[in-house]
């Protein structure tokens, strides 16, 4: 029987060979002039990748955490005004963080499972100068994907710099952070990115930078802090070694080689396919009698996707018997709803084999717990779709 | 986009990821104490796995033709009467093989996609007195399974040596070779055993090692020899080094660790869970109107399936669009049909998820080529049975 | 020709091939019961590495300029009194970072080679009451070893945090954490710990948690803040999963396979084994004619030995002729003294091979640009010493 | 303390890190266009290494005792008279694997530690008229190097079809096969040509194809008969896929990297790397007072050293205490001198660093054991030719 479970869940994800095979190649120095080039390509593949050919990428051993909190901690000074737009967990995070930086944050906060209305934002921007706002394009605790594009838009309209928390979307859900105009995007390797987790990968804007040259105290943060890491991604990038602190080499290996085969695979391809995952995703757990946290289509993530339980079943049995199935999910993530919903992660590598055995235990489990639905109908809907 | 297409061939297949990690471990001298161990345990778990207490075991740097070769040339001497019970290509090749060495065979062959009779094989070995009789387990060009313990019971009432090519069942269909009688089990590394291709296995009775003593003449093959062999796996069992040619010493450390994953499963549990793979297969199969090459659930292999191709599609077309859907099949093997079936392995670590994304491979391309079958009644099979 | 040059720098070394095995195994999640137990077990034996029994470990993705920050970030609050006890670049930028939060620091700045005498931190000490003392073990741009007891017993008999900058000694220099009284010791992965870059570490003191616990002010810093790890930690080591961030699953599955290597060998062994390197490594450049940075032997580390370059040849023509012998040293990293030193790492799993390699390529590189001395000299030396 | 000791054994070697990467590789399926497109490579690459533009190359899963037996088993028939020059263990094989397959065998046995003189084999050739002649390029039981150009232009003269056992000499001792009229090279996968163990490889000149074409008999053993694997061969080299057993994929995917390093580095520089080592080996062997096996700097091999072990030490001690150093010996292979010297492998991968590393365990062994030897006067004679 096969020893590997398949890793269903918003991270870590289940990574290309080509990629894992890089983390086991014997380390080279952080000078070497290989890898030189590996760094200087991984930050070039990762505005590629962003679609922000002017950005400034910053590739920093850690997590998404330390991306979100070296987006606050560098462009935020005490008593600024700070917008969150929240859609759940990741949101409230992002409001903390700000606020240890000494932001006056304000808050909108969506229902579970929506987003915050445009015309909301709009209004919230109208009424008070922010001087920067946050929101998550899809939040990994509730499936609920934002509208880029549109607040983008907003943020250049009201002068507002925009940071976008894209953990759990870059490189699955279309990004174009120049032409929508988003000033920052955090994210992480262990998700879409497709890279054991590890770093923490930020692109920023000439504006968000120039904001960062003017500030007038220094950053709060030491580790995080742009003035240190500047230097060292502009002499990687121009192919030169400079330090700071010893670079993961092998992380930025497998980054390099992920990046790769994302844009060999052509952005548009791989958001598609996303797309197509998770249409497939939504509309088997339907078909199975399921309902979704995400309120509609429209605002559904591609990259991720949160059934409620259905009523027959509780949380640790779904979870065991899957598991049991060889298939891996997440429990919910959002405190007051922890045990009512589980969270299906669809992104990077994933294709239509993973989709049906996903479906396929997750059909099994039910039945075997009191559905009444005919087995097949939750497998024929990634078929019809895929 | 995955990279990694799923090889649903009859070998290689797909191994375990810790198998696949004892390939790049720095390889160590085979005279290394840890080595002699390593080898010492495979020999043993090779027997364990054929259910031979008592046998030889002989693991040898070749192929699956290679164990077959050394079988018939060790055993047969110049005008041995041997009888080859052929259910397909691997049977016409053992007949060629002992034949090389002298032999006088005598063929009984199978229709396509049937076994040949006990009564038919009693009747043959009552009229003629033959030293050796060879069977295929499960022949890879048919994927027709034949009665091991009824064909070796016929060796012991007969007095015949029984030589069973277990290629593509040893670790997938159930062998119990001392309890059934059979003198010789001959496989390869690359199949259920689920070790990369590069090694030939054996394990031959007592009665067969006492046959080889007794020969007049010395075996017309060096490399294969089991004069050569004999010493270097009795000392290697024994954790003592010996030295014939170099052990390839890789694949033979992957080969424990395979072998290890085998019984820790459960030599039952792994065959039961065989069985229920290769009934899903077939109920899924027919579900979606193809017809198989086995004649009926009998003679039908649980490690291997081999569909006919539906009236409207060809063989060039079928493999090339289900290989875009990420999945590999083995074209037909037998020369006269080679364009009008395809095979199917499943064997191995295979799961349930392999079965759901092959069948869901197969619905797609069989719909996009004109057939009139609902989406899902193939993985619904599937789902019925696993 | 061998492709692989041998890493004779002060990190990333020389990695064992079981630790880097453990980079491409299939990430599993960061939830898995087993990774869970990995973790605990990277928990327990950190702290057993750096003989801290009742200490509290944190093992965080990031470097070790992170472990330094969040050492000053969590023990700091604006205004505290700090004592920089500083033998080189990185007791400087531990002076830096504890300004960034707010202390109001001191620096003893010893000569460069040397160390400050116990004198002159005792009369510090003496004069003025700091709440906190930083101090380096091994400098990694000098070389120089630091006297960890006497400094320890100092900030107990003054009342004064004490926190080991531990990130070129952990695993190759004997620090009895609990035994001397240091509150934090403070290291990274990728030198005498032997795992690939990529992770913080440190332990902490019941007495540094106390100060931390008894903070009047939040943290600085959001990534850094013991309060957002502590329950993590606290988690995993009792072996249940918990979440702030994604932990660097393959990196902590390497750092458990390290650890567990580094007490299997012994921790008293494994210091003797970096004394006789040392030892061994200085003679052997003695012997060639070279002076060393360090003052004196009781002042030399014994995981880096830093040797001016001989008058007659440059830093750039050593270091590229150097690297064609197969050898990669690190170049000087004083700011002042860059291109009149080098650095040559001898820490983790360096043997006797490593350090005849590394004389071996200096020897011939000092000959062929006008060395007198009679080639051999210098591995004679390695050989009377190991 | 490194858990790898160093392989100074002949065969397996120290494999480079990129090739061990390629066998962990997920295997694809020997039909896989990428994977025919490995092995036509591995297959133009092997003819490249043996330089013989026009022959006929092999791949095979096996021994180079495989290969050896290929060769006389296709090359001779019953009765045909075979000359073999033997200098060690492996001529004397061959002659029994030639005797095997019904040939007259003549032996010329060298002197132990000699070769037979070129006289002494013209003498035999013209005495008598051979179909074919074997001689072995470097013993590995001996050291001793033959002279293959000289013995290719007597076969050519005599018009004798020439096989050359390679095995401890190909891509290590030149060997310009087409030029020096060599008919048959056979050698193995894990001394110099860098591969883990598990392939018989061969390359057979046009002459020799045309003889096995002109047999008159089957060949007597199936696995190695070449009309099998001849189409096989000559598919995969025209990139089409074609079975007859399945190929090791991941042995093969190693062979094309490691033959392509060869090619990279120059076969010359490598002849040339290898004759500095082996003269660099043999100059510290005898500096440290020992003798060598073999009888002068003429017929010393480069890829192999044979020292004789001193008077006052036995070959159990001194091969487990230069274990223990981390260096890895092979005993004596000729059983009448099996304790009374022992092998120093040096071939593939081999650089400074290794002989230095091999001497300074040597000369500590040495030392322990009473020899009065001043330490480094071995290393010092690596350092002077290296």
């Amino acid at each position: 029987m096969k020893s590997r479970k398949l890793l269903m869940i918003p991270g870590p994800i289940e990574f290309e060979s080509e990629v894992m095979q890089c983390m086991a190649v014997p380390t080279p120095s952080h000078v070497n002039p290989d890898f030189i080039s590996v760094f200087s390509n991984s930050l070039k593949l990762l505005k590629a990748v962003c679609q922000s050919e002017s950005g400034q990428a910053f590739i920093v051993a850690g997590t998404g955490t330390l991306a979100m909190d070296m987006a606050a901690a560098n462009l935020i000074e005490t008593g600024d005004k700070a917008l969150v737009i929240s859609t759940g967990y990741f949101g409230l995070r992002f409001a903390e963080i700000l606020k240890r930086y000494g932001a006056d944050v304000d808050i909108l906060e969506a229902q579970v499972g929506d987003i915050v209305s445009m015309e909301h934002i709009e209004e919230q921007l109208k009424s008070k100068k922010y001087k920067l706002l946050t929101f998550t394009h899809v939040d990994t605790s509730t499936a609920v994907l934002n509208n880029v594009k549109s607040i983008g838009a907003l943020g250049k309209k009201y002068n507002v710099l925009t940071v976008l928390d894209g953990v759990c979307s870059v490189a699955g859900e279309e990004i174009k952070q120049e032409a929508w105009g988003i000033d920052v995007v955090v994210t992480a390797s262990q998700k879409a990115v497709g890279v054991p987790p590890g770093l923490a990968l930020l692109v920023a804007s000439q504006n968000a930078m120039k904001t960062f040259e003017q500030r007038k105290n220094p950053v709060a943060n030491y580790y995080g802090d742009w003035a240190n890491w500047l230097p060292i991604m502009k002499a990687y990038e121009n192919k030169q070694a400079s330090y700071f602190g010893t670079p993961p080499v092998n992380l930025i290996m497998a980054l390099e080689k992920s990046l790769q085969l994302i844009v060999n695979e052509g952005l548009n391809n791989r958001f598609a396919r996303h797309q197509r995952a998770g249409k497939a995703m939504r509309a088997a757990i339907r078909a199975l009698g399921l309902e979704l946290l995400s309120k509609n289509e429209a605002v559904a993530s591609n990259t991720l996707t949160a059934p409620l339980y259905p009523s027959k079943i509780d949380a640790a049995t779904f979870l065991k018997e899957t598991n049991q199935q060889g298939i891996i999910f997440a429990g919910g993530l959002l405190p007051e709803l922890k045990t009512k919903y589980f969270r299906i992660g669809h992104m990077g590598s994933v294709n239509k084999a993973d989709l049906l055995a996903t479906i396929g235990a997750i059909e099994t489990v039910l039945k075997n717990n009191g559905s009444k639905h005919e087995l097949g109908v939750g497998t024929a809907e990634i078929l019809k779709h895929f």
